[in-house]
């Protein structure tokens, strides 16, 4: 099992994307690295780490793709980016089985679009970050922003399809609970794009589709996968971001202005680190970007070490899967009952 | 100063919309209320207190609206109830300035826009809650659900009126800070629809146009009012309130797992009751529905008495202001501003 980690483009690159990638090795005794990006640099993190030198490639490429290169550009004017070459890496080393980045995210569509192409019958890639549920386990949002234009009611269950796929290879799950993200529950609930996903996706018997999700209800732990489109799936998940990160640092200021407060979460400390750890969705993978021919797993851009360690986890599960395959029967069997309407 | 309540369809009707009616008296001296519902029942509630007798008058009306019925038929079927009744006042008492309600928003809006109607040139009306900043402000969401259907960068544009007259007129924020609810903060981000509403508001000198904002960043203080179409802005609020809910609840869950947390959560506990009703939306007032002719204050359906209060208290700051003229002034600005182009 091969993986390949694009290690610039991320806020704590390289230094993070290569210990990520050193530990990963303890934990999988078949995996071998490729490392791309400027040589010197990682060879220079390498030898801080002991590890298995037969099991780390490092493929030079001097270029880095930031968030301020336009998609468009990145793939044509950045050859020898550290993400275009792990991508091509992907393409054309068949023992090759996922990449793994931290790098711009339109950029890593646009190539991976490009350079990877779709699963069949797939009309757009999405992304799929996962979110802690307050019952102890995780809940997928699909799609959280990669398919920002042309929304459609296929497309939508297409991310239904992607997500469920994706979390019964990756986490086991047997039947994910899929809910859709609308504005009330009820099923005549939303937009006209709305009501025809849950016409879709209540007639459909590839998954366990449970109704409408408003998004208060994102972290209670009664859905495995929430289908969205891209704008409001990308708004619900940083918004529980933004909004855990603030309530915590407003609860820490608060215990500042008084010594009582102070004394009390003394005695809590490790409590109010473990509750900050638990809401970090870094510490629950990447966003892996689903539809793709391949696997690519997106991390966030300011992934620690842990994080990129943790997207490597990610692709070796999905990596040699026949997830790609399950995706491709479920969506020519709605395409199949689409017809027959 | 005459206001009607709507004492029928919140979840402690009538209980607490006689009780927020009575305690806001208190804080009003030239403030009289008409309160519709079920007489004996509002009777009895009011029974409860000492006010001033001449200045609540009650208007029975024995039926309820509920989230079960369905906005279109609201109106014909339901004549007798009590949010009905309150809309009638509105319309034919011209000595009542405002509403308030805590009944079914869907059936508001209906009966709303056909019994009030809109402010010249104002396409859709639009509800703007109001949630807590960090830097102890708050902020506004325009629209956060009452326009799912016909969102275009036009009716975007009158969000963000709306919301600015509203925030000039009831909290008396000078030049209140506008964003755009975008998938990240440069001017070329998000679908056609935010694009073309980011030109229209760069270009438009009514408002203090401060650029896109990512859904992390709404609790920042950075912002006064965001500009949203209703389905994402339904989706934003309700996460936001959610996600605060759930962590705290959590935090409350993890203190009675062991006997050093329970020490130290006891020398916090008036710390813990303060952030708990410091994220409690319903603290900083309804929402309103903007864009019609008369003021229609929307309270939480699970409002406290001191929500319902709160929500008179607007109610009262808006009627009799100059808000609608105003947003009518702006309105024809940008349409003549549109001709040019």
């Amino acid at each position: 099992m091969k993986i390949a980690v694009d290690c610039f483009g991320g806020d704590k690159s390289p230094g993070a994307n290569v210990e990520g990638a050193v530990w990963a090795l303890d934990r999988h005794d078949d995996l071998e690295l490729v490392l791309t990006g400027d040589e010197a640099k990682i060879r220079d993190e390498l030898s801080l780490y002991n590890y298995d030198t037969d099991r780390i490639t490092v493929v030079h490429a001097p270029e880095i793709i930031t968030g301020d290169d336009k998609p468009i550009n990145a793939i044509r004017l950045k050859k020898e980016s550290s993400m275009v070459k792990a991508i091509r890496l992907l393409r054309e080393d068949k023992d090759i089985g996922a990449v793994v980045s931290t790098g711009a995210s339109g950029a890593l569509i646009g190539i991976a679009t490009i350079r990877i192409g779709r699963i069949e019958g797939v009309r757009r890639p999405a992304f799929c970050p996962l979110l802690p549920t307050m019952t102890g386990g995780i809940v997928g949002v699909c799609d959280s922003g990669a398919n920002v234009e042309a929304v459609t009611p296929e497309t939508l269950v297409h991310n239904a399809i992607l997500g469920t796929e994706y979390l019964k290879t990756a986490y086991a799950i047997e039947s994910p609970r899929v809910a859709l993200l609308n504005v009330g529950t009820e099923a005549h609930k939303g937009d006209e794009l709305r009501q025809k996903t849950y016409q879709y996706l209540s007639e459909l018997d590839n998954f366990n589709f449970v109704g409408n999700m408003e998004s208060r209800d994102l972290l209670s732990g009664k859905y495995d996968l929430i289908v969205s489109d891209a704008f409001s799936g990308n708004v619900l998940v940083k918004s529980v971001e933004g909004t855990a990160v603030e309530l915590l640092k407003k609860i820490k200021r608060d215990i500042y202005s008084k010594n009582l407060y102070k004394m009390g979460a003394l005695l809590m400390k490790k409590m109010f680190k473990e509750e900050k750890e638990f809401m970090n969705y870094q510490n629950y993978g990447g966003s892996v970007l689903l539809g793709c021919e391949k696997v690519i797993v997106k991390g966030h851009g300011s992934s620690s070490s842990t994080a990129v360690s943790i997207c490597i986890d990610q692709a070796y599960r999905m990596a040699n899967s026949r997830m790609n395959e399950n995706v491709a029967s479920a969506i020519a069997d709605f395409n199949r009952q689409q017809n027959l309407e």
